[in-house]
């Protein structure tokens, strides 16, 4: 039996919109299995469906997509008022009678998909649905939530603290930068980086995980900075920022888990490439002192049980850095899939085969600034004309992650025994697609 | 070796007002061990000390209490500016030279505290404080974390939601109306009912555990209550309040548990007199249908379980009701010091012995409004006189639980071996300090 899969979601990774194609939701195409039945916010591209079908060898034939009526809101993504639509629930109630399913399947923590199932009849079928309805998504991706449960839990963070008010800021800002010159600043709920700031008393500080790095001189000068940005940072004053010690040069750790009434799944670990915010992943993390790996590891486990414990389930990432001297510490936790659980769940475990994380190392990065193709069909074409395509025999070549978008190109990732094998293959990528020759 | 006990915590059940003598902190005794050191907001009542240090066999002189020295805000409580005062942790690291301590034990998950043990080199020693340093407190006493914890953990809660904003509020109020009549609204962080409010569109329901039940004609009209109770129920829109089904002429049930690393402990449940605020408490709880017994025993241990799976620490006391329809919920919970938990771990732990649970009822009740008297010890002789006063012997009597107020007078309770007598020996209290002459 299939299941009923929900594309909900925000775009949350390097790409920085989706350009109205919903391209993120179609993702979800990875996870799909015979049978599925996919909510979608957009019509999907059946060249993107068909080429991911091949690859994890499911017939796209045999899934149900429903698109959900348009709302008057944003229709590239389903927002509650399209997910709590009379529309949406007869034609799912429709589908659903000849097309039965056994679990739901959601991959952010959205109490619109509570409500939608519960309309379904779904209710004994959706494994966290109670957290999810009443608003228990809003601690998995709480930075605030996750440094109390850190904390609480003898998992390593950064120095600092919760802010609970604009009184507090720049007090506790203050007494961080003294003791640690480069701040971090996070709001509650950002995501991707692009809801933290970097403040420093010093110069030459490289913003990773931030856009920007403010230089501040003096109490008097963090004064005008909070009076300018506190309403951004605590969003209306709505939700408790955060502030850290930050740590520059250090290498972006993540680890993935996978949440069910039956317990926690490692699913992989990985790399995050900044520059400054993410431009991409290198799956499995690339080797780090064997202590380091341990704490990471063992107190990130922890973390998913906790989270499980809370009663919530689903794809589960805690992020994590190794600073410049090799000391490891978790940044936040994020109860929802991430940018790249595609990859580990559909081209890793699915494609290359659950060995993906032993003998093979995938690169998983967004299309260069500047490249140019016409669409999904082209770009899949002329990698398989240069020979890059995935090749199963050698499990070695190019994946297309996600579909085409005039701005955005595809995100795709890149399959090899090794980094440099992978950062090869990419090379020649830039072969085909830049409009200008580049130096050898 | 004697233990660091910081008297923070607000006044938050029947007594509106700590008529400036602090007297909530000095329930502390109650705890109190020989070489205890404790931080209180004000000196001491030494004839209650020396009263509480007779029932629980602890030599008051053995503590060194260090009241706090005064800051601009207010004296009687233990703000965080005096809790961060140079001068308290000079003060402290003086006693703390010839007295040292191997615990810290504080009733309030207040962060100040956090900061405290840090400035006095204690942090090893206080269990919790990293879940506190990063305000996971806020946590143990959000209605909104609680609820979508239960929900995630099978723990039955009211129907109802969680507001996340002003917008949601009218919607999922006017929706909880239409099905179930009548609705109680909570402020997030709320304390003892003074943060509820009751919604009703039938006439006739009596408030319990609300100041009152305002009648709600139609949605216009929960638009205007909205409009102007948004705000206050919000806490200016910076908590997020929840809405439930309410449920006229419930019993109002709880349960305290010990939160440490070691595991959890069982202290006692019982009963709140809701008239309509907490009037008073019952311990144990009256007995009940078996089945919701076990319900409520079996889903408080596990919010308990989930709690310290969190890294919190101390006392934790989910609020429940059995409902006229004898059905068991739990509607918040609670991780501080309640409002008779000196009872249950001093008065009948320690005075009346671990059995009290067993043989013995304990009625914790407040001065009754009109009752006159001059002092503690005027309180005391005449209930001496009496021959009410608690007797060791028999296990019965009554006993005086604070400091006198002017206003406010004690609180005390009423140990016997079953409910009605109990009673019995509280209505002698009034023939006592009334001050006219009761009806037969």
């Amino acid at each position: 039996m299939g299941r009923l899969v929900v594309g909900t979601g925000f775009v949350e990774d390097a790409r920085t919109d989706d350009g109205g194609t919903g391209w993120w939701s179609q993702r979800l195409a990875w996870f799909a299995r015979p049978g599925d039945v996919m909510v979608l916010p957009v019509e999907p591209d059946q060249d993107y469906l068909s080429y991911v079908g091949e690859l994890t060898g499911v017939d796209p034939a045999s899934w149900r997509v429903v698109v959900a009526p348009p709302g008057e809101g944003a229709n590239n993504v389903l927002t509650s008022e399209r997910l709590g639509s009379d529309a949406l629930r007869d034609a799912l109630l429709a589908v659903l009678r000849h097309h039965p399913v056994d679990e739901v399947f959601t991959p952010w923590p959205d109490r619109a998909v509570a409500r939608l199932t519960d309309r379904l009849g779904l209710r004994s079928i959706h494994a966290g649905r109670g957290f999810l309805e009443q608003s228990g998504g809003h601690l998995m991706v709480s930075k605030a939530t996750f440094r109390a449960v850190a904390a609480g839990n003898g998992v390593p963070i950064p120095p600092g603290a919760v802010i609970g008010t604009a009184a507090d800021a720049v007090d506790i800002t203050d007494r961080l930068l003294r003791e640690h010159e480069v701040v971090m600043l996070k709001q509650e709920w950002g995501l991707g980086g692009r809801g933290n700031d970097i403040l420093s008393t010093v110069d030459g500080v490289r913003p990773l995980g931030a856009p920007r790095v403010v230089r501040i001189n003096g109490r008097a000068d963090l004064e005008r900075y909070f009076a300018e940005h506190w309403s951004w940072l605590s969003s209306e004053d709505r939700s408790t920022p955060v502030a850290e010690q930050y740590f520059p040069d250090s290498a972006a750790y993540f680890i993935e888990f996978a949440i069910s009434d039956d317990g926690v799944r490692r699913v992989c670990d990985g790399e995050q490439l900044n520059a400054p915010l993410p431009a991409g992943f290198v799956l499995p993390a690339p080797a780090m002192p064997p202590s380091a790996r341990a704490v990471l590891d063992e107190t990130g486990l922890r973390l998913a049980e906790v989270a499980r414990a809370m009663g919530y389930r689903g794809y589960f990432g805690p992020d994590g850095i190794l600073t410049a001297d090799q000391e490891p510490m978790y940044t936040e936790w994020n109860g929802r899939m991430g940018g790249v659980t595609h990859v580990m769940e559909g081209v890793g475990r699915r494609v290359v085969g659950p060995a993906y994380q032993r003998d093979r190392v995938i690169l998983d990065l967004v299309w260069t600034s500047g490249w140019s193709a016409s669409s999904f069909e082209d770009v899949r074409e002329r990698v398989a004309r240069a020979g890059l395509g995935y090749d199963r025999e050698r499990r070695e070549g190019v994946v297309l992650t996600t579909p085409f978008a005039e701005l955005t190109g595809v995100m795709y990732c890149v399959v090899a025994a090794d980094a440099d094998r992978a950062w090869e293959i990419n090379g020649r990528l830039a072969e085909l697609f830049s409009p200008v020759a580049l130096p050898a």
